[in-house]
């Protein structure tokens, strides 16, 4: 048996994430936020709601004036007017009083509550009956019930979603300030790939990773910088990634399946100015050829040529690394409980990955591992995600609570 | 009690989804199909691999060769050359003898599999000694192996993934036919509603559904247009809507919370030229104000005003006629499996939506109703997602098992 790796543990490559510094920030306008990270956090400059408002269609009233109300014993209440959306009231209420109010409606003075239209009836012009009761505050939203003033409404390193999106349109935020997408450089290498617009001779296959590598860097955040095939040559595998780094502000090398690109992979690293190889080899299955160096404060991968393994190594490694330096602090994600579906064995030693489809049946989600040989592209169109086996395992047995990592 | 609406039930509303035809196709570049939808079946023109390619580095050999080898009792090769990346070999391998090769090489005819080079050992230039047999069709793909010639490798209405993407690449699709994004008119309505860069006076607020709705709607796949505000008129709103429906294949219109404003949208949809109201009240909750109707062939929505609700129908009910005329079909989403970390009651009769965080305890997923008025922005802020109580459940119990909408 001979070594090819010095193999470092998954858990110690993620340990250099916090090396490798954010990207920096950009203002943008707040209808371009969706999906990007907010670069400071956002503290509210008013109450929401400045005004109590009604949460439901009825009348505004004080709760006192309805105490005891029921169906056999309805309360009586005078109609003062009616509360137009949108304006504040000019007139208010006492007890055995009310107005007509719409959701969303600004309480007149006076008021605590509201009672629901389908609780009343009315008897003529300026009477109602009342059959229920109100507590005070009920079906109303006080000042700053919602956000308080001064208080920090959303943190720095948070996702935008569109509820967050709408929360700084609540408070008026024209602009953010995001943190601005990395860059992330992408060169494929290897004699045997040729672009998608060539046709293949025996022994060639088209440069699928660029394309793989490029969606998930956008799934991740980032914004993929393609510098296209490199042949297994050290100058022009130097020169390229010299360029990359210039531009780029992580790069992703895929390929250089053989052993002899292996090495070239590493001699260029090596050559960059600034550079510390912080692992060679990595204790997963599949992905256990990885490269990543630091140059300068620039992370460098150098990424298995199979597109399988190079897009499990990226879910599993480079994402999370580029998340970072997106600014991404929070995340809300969360794998799927499910149970396996077979018996699954495994290698002490390392990590594995197991491609699986999940399934539901009688209410149960299975995940069942995607058979086949590993190195398939069809697994991955069949896989709805990953599943971990941890590197003391032996395996896992059918039936067992795993938890799936999706695929997008 | 007064009725206000003869709802319509949720299952009902789903059913009017194929009376909506979806909204045609485009022919895009490759590297712009991230997230897309095909258009039509993808058949495969060659067998990938159209040749039998290593899985390994090491030997290229007949698996014959090796059969009995061991430690104590190796099994000698010659090596009869390297095989170079990208390259159809020119010579072919016989009994007892091997080709280095690489991991995604060429085998050499002759040669059935291949021999990891840490079973090996080299004696001399020309010879290895092997430690371990291998089976025919080991450590190698075969042709056709991965995807066979004229094979439907991606059916029409599948969403494309990086790996999707990577297939199309590998055969050599530069460009896609995928379905248009459906373009969604939004319009805001409600006396009480101010653009975001006015500072809303008392009794008013901010228009915060123009910007969760168009994140919801790029998040569904679909293109938002924004048609701003309209008062609570008959006059503006009929006109809006007029021009909505020219320049949108669904419109969305929120607001009119407001008992009057309400009626304007049944009014202003019902005056629209071939128009039905499919629902007017949907048995969900919230969101039971809910209007659908079909206007010529597009879906004309009147959603509640409150930010909350109209997220959450939105979410449960809009989405899916969203993905259905983007041409979506095949769709890959799960709800998590969590239990319920307390007792919720539940009304009958309706559907009720309760968002939830999800917190991990103990290897155990929970999902954690989160507590406050139901109008506030801030628990969707909180929500990791939503989970459905049925129409006959009164209720649910803590630990019961549910699964969970997640939110973006």
């Amino acid at each position: 048996m001979k070594a090819f790796f010095k193999v470092t543990d998954l858990n110690r490559v993620l340990e250099y994430i916090p090396e490798f510094p954010p990207v920096g920030t950009e203002e943008i306008p707040l209808s371009d936020t969706f999906g990007r990270v907010l670069a400071s956090d956002i503290v509210s400059d008013a109450d929401l709601p400045d005004f109590v408002r009604a949460t439901m269609d009825g009348y505004a009233v004080r709760a006192a004036s309805t105490f005891g109300a029921s169906e056999g014993n309805p309360a009586y209440l005078t109609v003062m007017g009616t509360v137009a959306m949108g304006d504040s009231p000019d007139f208010s209420i006492g007890p055995g009083e009310c107005a007509r109010i719409s959701t969303g409606g600004m309480l007149p003075s006076g008021a605590d509550s509201v009672v629901m239209i389908e609780h009343t009836e009315t008897l003529d012009s300026t009477t109602i009956e009342v059959y229920r009761s109100v507590a005070p505050g009920q079906h109303v939203v006080g000042i700053g019930e919602d956000f308080g003033k001064a208080d920090i409404i959303l943190p720095a390193g948070q996702k935008i979603r569109p509820q967050e999106t709408g929360l700084l349109a609540a408070f008026g935020r024209e602009t953010v300030k995001v943190c601005k997408k990395p860059v992330i450089g992408i060169i494929s290498t290897g004699d045997e790939v040729v672009p998608i617009d060539s046709t293949p001779m025996p022994g060639q296959i088209r440069d699928i990773n660029t394309y793989t590598l490029s969606d998930m860097v956008r799934e991740a955040g980032g914004v993929p910088l393609i510098f296209g095939i490199v042949q297994d040559d050290y100058d022009m595998l130097f020169e390229k990634c010299s360029l990359a780094l210039e531009q780029s502000d992580m790069i992703l090398i895929s390929g250089g399946s053989s052993v002899g690109a292996r090495d070239f992979t590493i001699e260029v690293l090596s050559a960059l100015p600034d550079t510390g190889i912080l692992a060679h080899g990595i204790s997963i299955s599949p992905g256990k050829p990885t490269i990543l160096a630091k140059v300068r404060n620039k992370a460098f991968w150098g990424l298995p040529g199979h597109v399988v393994s190079a897009m499990i190594v990226f879910s599993v490694i480079v994402r999370p690394f580029i998340e970072h330096i997106a600014g991404l602090k929070y995340k809300r994600a969360f794998g799927i409980p499910a149970r396996l579906s077979r018996n699954l064995p495994s290698a002490q030693g390392r990590i594995d990955y197991i491609r699986v489809r999940l399934t539901e049946k009688d209410g149960i989600l299975w995940a069942e591992p995607i058979l086949g040989k590993s190195g398939l592209l069809n697994t991955m169109i069949k896989a709805d995600g990953l599943i971990e086996i941890g590197i003391n395992t032996e395996g896992l047995d059918k039936g067992a609570e795993v938890s799936v990592i999706t695929l997008s």
